[in-house]
């Protein structure tokens, strides 16, 4: 791969992208599944490879990054690789598309094209036209609710372990969405939707107070290598619209957006001078270069700003905020409510996927379940049925701060309202006391949330209401999320989810140290606590480690027990059959000389 | 303060305990709650002073080493304040104790009093004799059972801000504890029970691969520094009593142990050469030391160790496996099951608290809720009722790895069959798929069992299952646990508890960050993380952060849609008056300039 030259300094010890990934893809390697009749359908996992020979196998977000058979090139973008089975189904035409303007990039209308900080100006990558529907939806749910199974969908369901027509018959429910834009080829199929794998976002995007394109490229694929399943890219202030290009183009995860930034930078920051006009334009903008999902505030109706006054923080949604702001200027319902409908139309025409916004959800415990929130909540499911009306997929956001006792009523109250729509949750974070360490604030309500139904947790990093997160943070916030989504994966008792644990906690009794690291959701780190008291290559092997030493080793002393009383699954032992086998090894262990420590090997 | 000169490199930065304590005591101040009626009552708080002119009062468990108006010093240890409560109730006496062994220290029976790796062979403090009832049980059970209000009591009611007959009455149900040996009457009374605010436990110990005495002593106060309620000295090796008898001397939380571990060494590690005499010797050794409560783990049973066979990571508590070990090796009942009411009398005599340990626990998703962990509970609700006879205070250990949809099963159950008795989980971890982040794993199944009934969370650091936790790990560790207590305290709607959470939340809508960083649990990483984008001084008070930077602050928006509302609490507006509002708002609004921003000020 190519790699750039400009090097930024917030990011630390920043390698370029696929760097990152290759340099820490040890114990694993990346392999594909293929499709039985499809070989055009291959869907990336993650083998990891143990000691005792056997395989175990992960899903993989990496994209190809880390596929070691595929070179990749952060100016180039990635291989499209669903641009044959769009052009296939015949009912979308590239065409020439809106032109690009300077404000795109934040720019004054009068400025000269420029002013980006690195990288080139415009992405280098493949010339490309847009694309849109000739006719009809071209939306995942309106070809299932017709009966078809896309070759996205086969993807998804060779990736879930499941059958296509469940994948098909959860779309076409409204259950699941699997956000595809039709001009993001580049990405490879998931599913949102409670009954497949808890999902997790990672929100990056740089600020008009910080951070560069580049860094936010690295990002994208930062996370991704941890297991981001999607990516929102929250840019503001300058070079939006070539952030978001880079980022496309090298994406293997869908990408979400909240359009309403890059429209307020268009208005030069002035709430009350946004028009319907101004937000259309930046949608289709977004549509023609990609974006898989748009967060739409559009539950905020001027009737519930009241109803956030006399809350403790207020509105704490950057999108709700500037619309209740809108709506107090001019006294009028939001234009993202009265122009709901053709907003739909372009959507459908892009397979662009709602994500309903919850611009009144509560930041701080004691707003959580009040009535701004739930009111909003009521509208969300007025709009998901609309949404759904024009064959667009449609998921529902929410919060936010809620203590424990308060989530359920979460998830419970929006899978009624929006008709089992996927629920996407920031967190929630369980308690406000705790600035620094809000991923594990949230990790709890985010866990929980996951297990009672949320299909999708947007990540919260260590930066969370103090910074802009860095290339660390990210990898935290995406390994908490993960924990969180995989915890609820198995509360819910997904079928294989386990398969996982068992992996890693039969490693832990046999003390095979080298696949518990790779088996770990953080190999290197794993390794590198490890290694911290016990760094010597014997202690790799060794049948004990530093917490105990060799005479404490619990394990130790179990698998002798293990050993003594067989632990042949097949076999079901009679009280009186365990009580006679416990004489005998009792005997046994006389014999040996009363030792239940193994002798040492080193 | 006395600088220890030996510095053990394992440590880090290690700063001595007082030096810690005292340099991150930035932005609150050490202050007591004086008993109205009876001034050596003395309640230790945490005053953060707000900008806002306002004091928020917080629980502190850090002891005089954060009290600049103490004189602290390692050597001689802390004042023993409860000396003169325990003398006044004139029922235990001082004796001359069980002469100290070179086998205390894990040596040789044969071997030369020596060996210690750092600070004096033995502790310097001020020459003490042991204590211990003249007659009937001195338990503060036994005191609450007889209608007694102690000291120790008035303590813990204006610490947790409730009645001293409630403390009493919970204590006399067995639904509370009061850990508090009349041998350690350094501590600061504090109380376990679902009814007060879930209390956090952390473990340290050395090991037999590393760490040293004084790394320990220095743990116990950084714990306690963070939050910890209790320590666990977990030690193994050498030094074992020489380490102990430096922790408790310095102590102002609980200790807890697990004799087992220092019998064990007594007899060469050889766990079938255990006797109830070593480990009746042991206990009284630790007794008169000041232990405060002792893990012990006579549910273990001969007839439940076939149970183990077949799990996928067979027993995982140390001392579990090691009466496994000894009942295999005899094939008799374990010698702490035969001799149950003869320890209840020892602990009777010194106010010590059983904590009946699940030797047994699931050490893996696949073990959790088993016959197995179940078995062994039955047998624990069996103990509780005799230790209770015996008037000695009790709580009951709780696992371990166990998914979310498992979690509440234990906590019903150790209550229904231990009669409420106080319930003290490891974690439980969610999952098993995170080495190196089993502090969050377990922070999620922590906070979710604390808000149904467990009691104390024992916390996990990051460097569970892979090496010993150094300093950064013990804090991680603390905070983490300090979050999942909190939000269970919340979700418990426990009085007052949210109060912290409101002041920060409202510090936060206020932009005032000094505030939120001296409420913050960690206040040093959170003014670190904020400072880590918008270093300079200006941004302390700046009416945005660098997350959306001040065009998108919805704070800033949000602010000004309160102000234009008005937040008084006490109007109740109509939805007339909420429309008649609204207008008259816009009009204000647009006279205004339709200026949603207020000028920055920097």
């Amino acid at each position: 791969m190519t790699v750039s030259d400009a090097r930024t300094p917030a990011t630390g010890d920043a390698a370029t992208p696929a760097e990152s990934a290759e340099s820490t893809a040890i114990g694993w390697h990346k392999d594909h599944v293929e499709h039985p009749a499809r070989p055009d359908i291959r869907v990336p996992v993650r083998r990891v490879h143990l000691t005792n020979g056997r395989d175990v196998t992960l899903y993989d977000t990496s994209g190809p990054y880390t596929d070691p058979t595929t070179d990749t090139d952060v100016r180039r973008g990635l291989t499209p690789l669903r641009d044959t089975w769009i052009i296939a189904r015949g009912d979308t035409q590239e065409y020439a598309g809106r032109p690009p303007r300077p404000e795109d990039d934040g720019l004054k209308h009068t400025a000269p094209r420029g002013g980006l900080r690195n990288l080139d100006a415009v992405f280098p990558g493949r010339p490309r036209q847009p694309r849109r529907a000739r006719g009809a939806a071209v939306t995942q749910l309106a070809y299932a609710r017709r009966g078809e199974i896309t070759a996205e969908m086969e993807f998804v369901a060779l990736r879930e372990r499941v059958e296509p027509a469940f994948v098909r018959d959860e779309i076409a429910a409204g259950r699941a969405v699997l956000p595809a834009n039709v001009n993001h080829p580049e990405s490879e199929p998931m599913i949102i939707g409670k009954n497949f794998l808890v999902k997790v976002n990672a929100n990056i995007g740089n600020s008009a107070v910080t951070s560069s394109i580049e860094e936010e490229v690295e990002k994208m694929t930062w996370a991704t290598r941890w297991g981001a399943d999607t990516v929102m890219d929250l840019s503001t202030g300058r070079n939006i619209h070539t952030t978001r290009e880079w980022i496309l183009r090298n994406s293997p995860v869908p990408i979400g957006t909240v359009p309403l930034y890059q429209a307020l930078e268009k208005v030069d920051g002035r709430a009350e001078e946004l028009t319907w006009d101004v937000y259309k334009d930046t949608v289709l903008e977004q549509c023609e270069q990609g974006v898989d999902y748009m967060t739409v505030h559009a539950g905020v109706l001027l009737r519930y700003v009241p109803l956030t006054a006399r809350r403790k923080t207020g509105i704490v949604s950057r999108g709700g905020s500037i619309m209740a702001a809108w709506c107090l200027a001019h006294h009028r319902e939001s234009f993202l409510y009265t122009h709901f409908d053709e907003l739909c139309e372009i959507l459908a025409a892009y397979d662009v996927t709602f994500s309903l916004g919850d611009g009144l959800r509560p930041g701080s415990i004691a707003d959580a379940n009040d009535e701004a929130q739930f009111a909003e909540l009521r509208t969300l499911g007025e709009l998901n049925r609309i949404a759904k009306s024009h064959g667009v997929q449609t998921m529902i956001e929410g919060p936010g701060h809620v203590p424990m006792h308060k989530i359920k009523e979460n998830v419970d109250l929006q899978q009624e309202i929006c008709e089992e729509a996927p629920f996407y949750t920031l967190g929630p974070l369980a308690t406000d006391i705790a600035p620094a360490y809000d991923h594990i604030t949230s990790g709890i309500g985010a866990a929980m949330i996951a297990w009672w139904g949320t299909a999708m947790l947007c990540y919260v990093t260590p930066k969370e209401h103090l910074g802009l997160p860095d290339r660390d943070d990210v990898k935290t916030g995406v390994i908490t999320y993960k924990i969180a989504a995989h915890a609820a994966d198995l509360a819910k008792g997904h079928p294989g989810a386990q398969d996982w644990d068992d992996a890693l906690s039969d490693a832990r009794f046999e003390f095979r140290w080298e696949d518990q690291f790779n088996l770990a959701l953080d190999p290197d780190t794993a390794r590198a606590y490890h290694d911290a008291t016990l760094p010597a290559e014997p202690a790799k092997t060794a049948h004990f480690c530093s917490m105990c030493g060799p005479k404490f080793c619990s394990m130790k002393i179990s698998r002798s027990i293990t050993e003594r009383f067989g632990a042949d699954e097949s076999a079901e032992l009679s009280a009186e059959e365990i009580e006679r086998g416990m004489l005998e090894k009792s005997r046994e262990f006389a014999d040996a000389g009363n030792r239940v420590y193994l002798p040492l090997t080193d």
